[in-house]
C-alpha cells in the first residue's frame, strides 16, 4: 500500500508553537481528519478534504483515517497538544491493532507536538520541575473508582499532578470529588492552577489552593495543575506569581 | 530593570521538532546560557555571546543568566526537550526565589518544547496513550528511597513510567536496581523500551520485556519507557512493532 498516515499535534493553539514537521505535514496531506474545532485552526487549502467530527467517537475517526490511508492517500489526523497525550494517536493503534492485518503495512508515523500540560507549566514557571503524572478524569473510558486510586496514590507519592479533562457538561462533578479525595493527603496551602486555552486569544490563568479552589471555573479547554507538598510560589510586584516545584526533594514524611 | 530572560527547550534534537517561538528567541538573544552539548547544536551568530558549562552546577548557571539578564542582556537558557521537565526552568525559578528582589521584576519567559518522552513516544506509537508519570531516577537531589517509593507507587496504580536521568557513569546501578523493585508488581511481558538520541542521526531504539531487560544499554541519552499492565505491542512485517497504551482502563484487580 503507499497511502500515508501522520498521527499529529498542533501544540496548545498558537501557529508560534507548532513545529516544522507538522506544518509540513498539514501542507502535503490530501486529507485532514480531526474534531472540527481543531480543523478550524488550520488554513484550508485548495483540493485538499476536510473529515471534521464531534470530539467523541474517535475510534470511527482513526478507522476513517485508516481506510483513507489504505486507499492511498495522504492522511493528517489532526489532535490539539500532543497526538499521543489523550488524544488520537492510542485511538488510531487500537483501530490498527483490531482492523485488517493489511493496514499493518501502511506508512504511519505520528508527531509529537508541545502538549498543553507543558504549555501550561511554562506560562506558569516551572511547576512539573520534579517528578510529575498526567490522569486523565474522564470517567468514560475507566470505572472512576480508577481514577481516585490514581489520584491518591500519586499524591501521596509526592507527585505534581497534571489533570486532562477535568471537566465538561457531561462530566459535572468529576473534578469536585477529585479535589475532595486530596485534600486529606496535601497541605491546604497546595497550589492548584486553571490553565485554560493557553496560547490561544481567549488565554486564562486561575491561581487558588486546595482549600478554596472553586472547581466551576473549569471547563473543557481547562489544564488543572496540581501542586505537590513541594510546590512553590514567588510573589512579583505588578505581575503573577510564579509557580515553580524545586528541583530537589526531602526524605517522605 | 529592561533585561529579558527566555528559559527555552530545543526539542529532542532535530530542527523540525523546534518551534518557530523558539527559533525566533535564539536569533534575538544576546547571550546563550547552557550545557555545552545543547549550545553546540545552536547555530552560530556575529556578535552572540555563548556561555557553556558542563552538564552539573546547574544553579550556577542559573544565576548567571539572572545576572546578565539583570545587566540589560536578551538571555537565552538553553535546555534539550522542554526546558520545565527536569531541565533548567526549575533551576532558574530556584535561582530567583532566594537572589536579589530586583530580579523579580525582569522579564522572564518560559517557553517550550517538545519534550524527549513525547518524541520517544510518538517514535514507538502511543505508549503514554493513558495515564502516565515521568520520575528521574537520579538520586543526587533526591533519597534513593524517594525515587523506589514512586516506582512502586506509580507501577501499582497503573502508570505507565517514563523514567529520565536512567543512566550515567556516575551512577551505574540504579536502573537495575529501578527494574528490580518493579518486577514483583508488573507483568513479566510489559513491555521496557529505550529510547536513546530520538530524532538525532544516532538515534536508537530497543525493545524488552521487565522479565529480558538487559539495563546496560541505556545511557546519560536514554528515555526509559516502562509499560502498565495494558500496554500492547503491535506487530508488523518487516519493521519494529507498535507500542500503544489503550485509551480505556479496566477495574483494579
Amino acid at each position: 500500500m503507499t497511502g500515508q498516515l501522520a498521527i499529529l499535534g498542533l501544540g496548545p493553539g498558537s501557529p508560534d508553537l507548532q513545529t516544522p514537521q507538522v506544518s509540513r505535514a498539514l501542507e502535503e496531506a490530501t486529507d485532514l481528519v480531526g474534531y472540527e474545532t481543531y480543523l478550524a485552526r488550520i488554513a484550508e487549502r485548495p483540493g485538499q478534504r476536510r473529515h471534521a467530527s464531534d470530539n467523541r467517537n474517535e475510534l470511527l475517526r482513526a478507522r476513517l483515517a485508516l481506510e483513507l490511508a489504505a486507499e492511498g492517500c495522504r492522511v493528517a489526523v489532526v489532535s490539539s497538544g500532543d497526538p499521543g497525550v489523550f488524544a488520537m494517536a492510542s485511538a488510531v493503534f487500537e483501530a490498527l491493532e483490531y482492523g485488517p492485518s493489511s493496514w499493518r503495512t501502511l506508512q504511519i508515523e505520528v508527531m509529537p507536538g508541545v502538549s498543553a500540560m507543558f504549555a501550561a507549566a511554562a506560562r506558569l514557571g516551572a511547576p512539573l520541575g520534579h517528578d510529575f503524572c498526567a490522569i486523565s478524569l474522564s470517567d468514560n473510558l475507566k470505572p472512576w473508582a480508577v481514577v481516585l486510586a490514581r489520584l491518591v496514590a500519586a499524591a501521596s507519592a509526592g507527585f505534581v499532578i497534571a489533570l486532562y479533562n477535568a471537566a465538561s457538561r457531561a462530566r459535572p462533578w468529576q473534578l469536585a470529588a477529585a479535589l475532595d479525595v486530596l485534600r486529606p493527603i496535601l497541605p491546604a496551602q497546595t497550589p492548584v492552577i486553571f490553565a485554560t486555552a493557553i496560547s490561544r486569544p481567549e488565554e486564562s490563568v486561575t491561581f487558588a489552593t486546595l482549600a478554596d479552589v472553586d472547581p466551576i471555573q473549569a471547563d473543557m479547554r481547562t489544564l488543572v495543575l496540581i501542586g505537590s507538598a513541594a510546590t512553590r510560589l514567588i510573589e512579583r510586584p505588578h505581575a503573577a506569581p510564579f509557580v515553580y516545584t524545586p528541583r530537589s526533594a526531602l526524605e517522605p514524611s
